[in-house]
This record gives structure tokens, C-alpha cells and sequence, in this order.
């Protein structure tokens, strides 16, 4: 069994790597407030985050332990995740929900002329009042909030052996359910209900909570892949698409499985082949030292100009999707560590087909973190 | 079965209070970035939001039909929820991920000098990244990006016939699973192995999905009610409790259940019992005119000293918690459609107890939408 939770050093790892981009970045401290933001510093895990009532802050001074700045509901499990320094207050406070507090710790930390890095590019927001902002930025006079200069990203985006063993686990778990698939998918079972079994599917085989589950059916191929499941019974000739999203200790997985509903049309078939061989591509393609944008062009050479408005594939780790983008325009150079999803797609006539692995980059190329699937396209 | 879905009528009547209240607040143009503000005003409902990756935008100009500038893979789900101005880029583009495409949007649909609102108050955030709301600024000169002055908190608070069937729905669906704990939870059973069977429960009773479960286990009572299970085995004497915060589309329930495990003490008993009175005293406070303070008075007078960090209740929709709060310093006065959970706790020495029901205001007082909890603590 896949152990929870982090060695401590872990986490001074990660801090110590913080530390240093942020002196080359001429930053005092790292100001975060998303969940996988504050966990990434803390191991601070709790799906409480669903409500979007209360801010949460963690300050990473340039030097030192970081502190955080919370509500104080959250005291006793931060404590227990091993921060030393909390300061909390009784949220909500509709006149000041912390900000006096948070504005007070960054004084505290930096000197009176130095710089504050939030994450403010590419796949990131501010979680907390857009006003409370406004008003922390009057507190701090000759404080500068400025971005991190992409140093979140960076660092999230190579992953540790401890991170891959938890999305690999995540992976096994998501392979397991989707082998069962057969148990609660056939001809006449309405696609919502389907959506509703997988779910239990993922859950009975390991997993700890199912943030993320889409996909499709239809004959021959699906509207679109974002769509909330319909109550269409199933029909012979449909090909059903599950993806998923499920959550192992806090990391996702995030792949899919193709099925045809009674026996596979030859174009069904022929489709498949042609996103296998795509995924086979970019799986032969991703080398330390490749681009993301490289990813992109070999899968994309085997699906010519049929490939829908999504990317090839994204970084995948706390989040369900993280940088970098398989896109043309993206030149990440890939580092061992980095964990990928292919996800090539092909759509002609309004009908779309996606195949998806999760893949991580070593020293001498990639290796398959998602259990592979059947390189024909199976039948239900 | 309840209908899924909301008739046209519905959307309407939302866009034509808020462009009453933006006309009143000399607001050109609401600008929505989130899950829930976007859902508002079409009916958008996809899981794709689980993704950080992907900007989205929804523009409810002062009059006429609202226009969403939207990544191109939303754009068939979008059609689908009956917006006709859509306009997409494909996202991700490394950039420029649609603020020149919004900002000429927002050019289009206000005049020169006028005033866009975006939610910036308590319990709201901004859903993209902060350096591209600064280049939204810079691309828009003259026009003024301020806050919507609570005209989303304001719309969302109060219900609809429709929305309150979906939640009363939601609330049924976790009763039943509630109701059949006794078979997956006694004494050496781990409760992370409740948590996950409890999850499978609420998707077999109805459950869209299950976005939120929170509880604990401990003698007497749990530690806190955020952190997520340990793998400790159910013991004799043990309080267990499970908080969910299921979907059925779309809207949530979010109420929590409490069980000894084997025969309860006297001390659990009779906390739990004034767990029940504060609720029933919540209950009875509960009257269009009424404000949310007093529902706290009223429900705090029952609990003493002894009540954690915790507010004793919230509003409750499409997100787990929304305004208002049930805490001394919130004023808000209650009318006929909002719901509300009750939630008062009670905490002695390191343990909590809390117990929560959900409830609509009407006309004529409160109405239960959960189903109610045993008087007594039940035993596993």
C-alpha cells in the first residue's frame, strides 16, 4: 500500500528551492492563496476548500520558516501538518477577513521596501476578495505585490519520487475501475447512470474522493468531452468515452477509456488505431530536453488536420491539469519528473474520439504511468 | 423525479434583476470568472471547471442578452445553454488566453466612459490570473473595472421555486444515504474506509457527485471537522460524524449526521440533545424579517460559552456555503426563498460536536428541507 503524507524533508526541499529562485527573483516572501499553492509548501489537505467562504494564506519568506495566515477553524489540522508559525483569526469577519492580520505578518517578515510574489500567470488566480486585495495593497505602503516570476510553476511542475509514486497509485486505482467498466456499461444503461457507477467504480478500488469525471457516447463518436452525462440509454454502434479525474492523497490521475457499445463500425476501429499510434508518438517523442511544443508536432503528424480545438496533452500532479500546454506554442523543455498526459483527439462531422495516457519523463525517455489500453478499441 | 434543467423563464428573470440593479448602481456591464456566476446566468454546467487551466468569461451588459467569451472547447455546451453570442479563442494560447478578445467584448457592448462591475466582495474571488487582469485594465482606457456592489450576493441568496426543488432533491438523496450508515460503519470498521463507502452510498441513492465530505471519529467527539480521515478503526464509545456536500445538478445539500458507535454515553447524549435544541431554536428563529444575527442569538443561547470558531450556519445553493453568515455581526434579513443550514457545535476540552439541518425561509417561518435527525444520538 502506497504510503499518505511526506517525509518532513520533502517539504524543506521544496522550501530551501523556493528560497533560491526567489533571491535570483529579487522577491521577500511568496504570497499564496490556492489550495494546491498552500499544500505544496504544507501538506495542508482538506477538501474544506469547497467552500468558497474563507481566505487562506501562506507567506514563504525568502529566508525562515513559512507562516500562515488562516482561519482559525483550520488551526489544529496545520498545526498537525507541521507549520510552526499560524496566525489565525474567526472568519468570516465581514469588516476585516484577515487582511489586517495577513498585512501585518508580511510587515513583519519583509522589510519596509521589498517585494511580494503571487502567482498571477498562466493556470493560476488569487483566491480571495478582488477588494481585500485592494485593501492589503493599502496596508503595505512601499510594499510591492508583483507575480512570482513563475517560480510556483517551476517548481510544481517536476515532481518528486513521492509525488509519482501517489500518481501512479492514482493511475492503478482509475485502471482497476475502468477494467469493471464492463460490470455497469451495456447496451440500454443511460450514460448518467454509467457516469454514476464509475464513480462508485473508482471509489470501491482505492480512491478518496472523484473530483473529475466527463465524457461522452454516441454512434460512432461524442459531441464534446465537457458535457455533464445525459440520460441516453446506451445503443449498439455507440462508442462511450469515460475520463477521469480521481484524487490518490491528494494527487489526481487523469485519463480515459474507449468503448464500443456491441460490435465496433470499421471507422470506430480505424479512428482508435489512429489515436493509439498518436499517443505512441508523443510517448516516443518525450525525452529530457524535448518541448512540449515537439510532443505536440509528432502527435499531431499522425492526426493531420482533424484534431479538434483541445490540446495534446498538459501537465498533470496535485491538480487535475497543471503547465505545460502540448500545444505548438509551448517550448517547456521536458525535465525528468515531469508528469504528462497524451491526449490526442481526432473529430470529422461535429464527432469527436480521444485517447488519454499519463506518462512521466526519466533520464533515458518516458514511461507509462496509466495501465495501457487494449491497442484495439474494446466492446461492451 | 426532478426535472433537470430550468425553463427559459428562469435565465430571464435573473438577467432582468440584474440589469435592474446594475442600472441603479451605474454599472455598464457585470463581469462573471466563476463556476457558480457563470452557471447563474446560463444554466453552464460542466466539472471542466476542475481544470485551472482555462479562462472563462460571461459579460451581463446593462441591457440585452448576456455574451460569453469562452475557450472554443466550451462552445457546444455553451450553444446548448441557450447563449447566443459566443465568442471563443482556442485556449490555451500562452499570449494572449482572451483578454484581448474580452476586452474588445466589453468595447463593443458599453460605451467609452462607463463602468464594468466584477464580484469582489466577501466569499467571491476573480477566476483568472491577475496579470491578465491588468492587461485588462491597460486595454481598456476609461472604462472603470470596480465591483458589482453585492448584486450577485444579492440575486443568489434568494431562491427560486425551481432551485429549491433541486436542493430539497439534493437533501433527500443524502438522507437515504445517511440512513443506511448501519451498514457500513461499526466498531473496527477504518473510517477512512466510511468515508469512502459513505461517497459510493450518496452516488447509488442519486447523487450527481460528491464534491464535499468532511466528518470525524473520537471518544466523545472529533478533534476537528475539516481534516480528512485517518486510518483509524471505529472504536466503542466513539462519536462519529459525516458532513456531505452532494450534487444533484448542480445544487447542493450540505448536512451532517452523528452516531455512537456501540452504546453512547451520557455526557455524548445530552450534548447531542442540545445540539438538537440549538437547531430547533435556530428553526424557530428562522422568519422572513429576521436577521442572520439573531438566528445566531437565538441558537447561541442554547450552546453557552462552549461553541467553537465556527460560524452556526450559512446560505446554502449552487456552491456548499454562500452568504450569509449566522454569526453576531451578520445583518442580513431573511426572506422568503433563501436557505440556510443551521449548524451550532459545541466544544469541550479539544472535542467537537456539531450537528447541521438545512432550511428554506417562506412566508409563514421555516420548512425543513433535510430530512430531520433523530432526537436521540442513534448507535451503530
Amino acid at each position: 500500500m502506497t504510503a499518505r503524507g511526506f517525509p518532513p524533508a520533502e517539504f524543506a526541499g521544496r522550501i530551501a528551492r523556493a528560497q533560491s529562485m526567489m533571491g535570483a527573483a529579487g522577491l521577500g516572501a511568496l504570497l499564496l492563496t490556492t489550495e494546491p499553492e498552500v499544500r505544496y509548501f504544507t501538506g495542508f489537505l482538506t477538501r474544506f476548500w469547497e467552500s468558497p467562504t474563507r481566505p487562506w494564506f501562506l507567506i514563504v519568506p525568502q529566508s525562515g520558516a513559512p507562516v500562515a495566515v488562516i482561519p482559525s477553524i483550520g488551526e489544529p489540522l496545520m498545526r498537525r501538518s507541521g507549520v510552526a508559525d499560524i496566525r489565525s483569526w474567526a472568519a468570516p469577519d465581514l469588516d476585516d477577513d484577515g487582511v489586517s492580520l495577513l498585512a501585518a505578518t508580511v510587515r513583519e517578515l519583509l522589510g519596509a521596501r521589498d517585494a511580494v510574489g503571487l502567482p498571477d500567470g498562466h493556470e493560476t488566480h488569487v483566491r480571495m476578495p478582488l477588494a481585500d486585495l485592494g485593501r492589503l495593497r493599502d496596508l503595505l505602503p512601499g510594499i510591492e505585490i508583483t507575480g512570482d516570476q513563475g517560480i510556483l510553476r517551476r517548481l510544481r511542475m517536476v515532481k518528486s519520487a513521492v509525488e509519482l509514486e501517489k500518481i501512479e497509485t492514482a493511475c492503478a486505482i482509475a485502471g482497476r475501475a475502468f477494467a469493471r467498466v464492463p460490470e455497469i456499461a451495456r447496451e440500454g444503461e443511460a450514460l448518467d447512470a454509467v457516469f454514476r457507477r464509475f464513480q462508485m467504480l473508482c471509489l470501491d478500488e482505492g480512491a478518496d474522493w472523484v473530483p473529475y469525471l466527463a465524457g461522452g457516447a454516441g454512434p460512432g463518436g461524442y459531441a464534446d468531452v465537457i458535457s455533464p452525462a445525459a440520460q441516453t440509454p446506451l445503443a449498439q454502434g455507440d462508442v462511450l468515452m469515460l475520463d477521469t479525474g480521481l484524487v490518490f492523497d491528494g494527487f489526481f490521475c487523469d485519463f480515459d477509456r474507449n468503448w464500443s457499445v456491441g460490435q465496433a463500425a470499421g471507422t470506430a476501429r480505424a479512428t482508435y488505431r489512429r489515436l493509439i499510434e498518436a499517443t505512441e508518438a508523443g510517448f516516443d517523442a518525450a525525452k529530457p530536453g524535448a518541448t512540449a511544443s515537439e510532443l505536440h508536432r509528432a502527435m499531431r503528424g499522425l492526426l493531420g488536420g482533424e484534431t479538434g480545438a483541445g490540446r495534446l496533452g498538459h501537465g498533470l500532479g496535485m491538480s487535475l491539469t497543471e503547465w505545460p500546454s502540448l500545444i505548438a506554442a509551448d517550448d517547456t523543455v521536458l525535465e525528468p519528473g515531469m508528469v504528462l498526459t497524451l491526449e490526442p483527439g481526432l473529430e470529422s462531422g461535429g464527432k469527436v474520439m480521444v485517447h488519454e495516457e499519463n506518462i512521466v519523463i526519466t533520464a533515458s525517455g518516458a514511461r507509462y504511468l496509466s495501465p495501457r489500453a487494449p491497442e484495439t478499441l474494446p466492446e461492451l
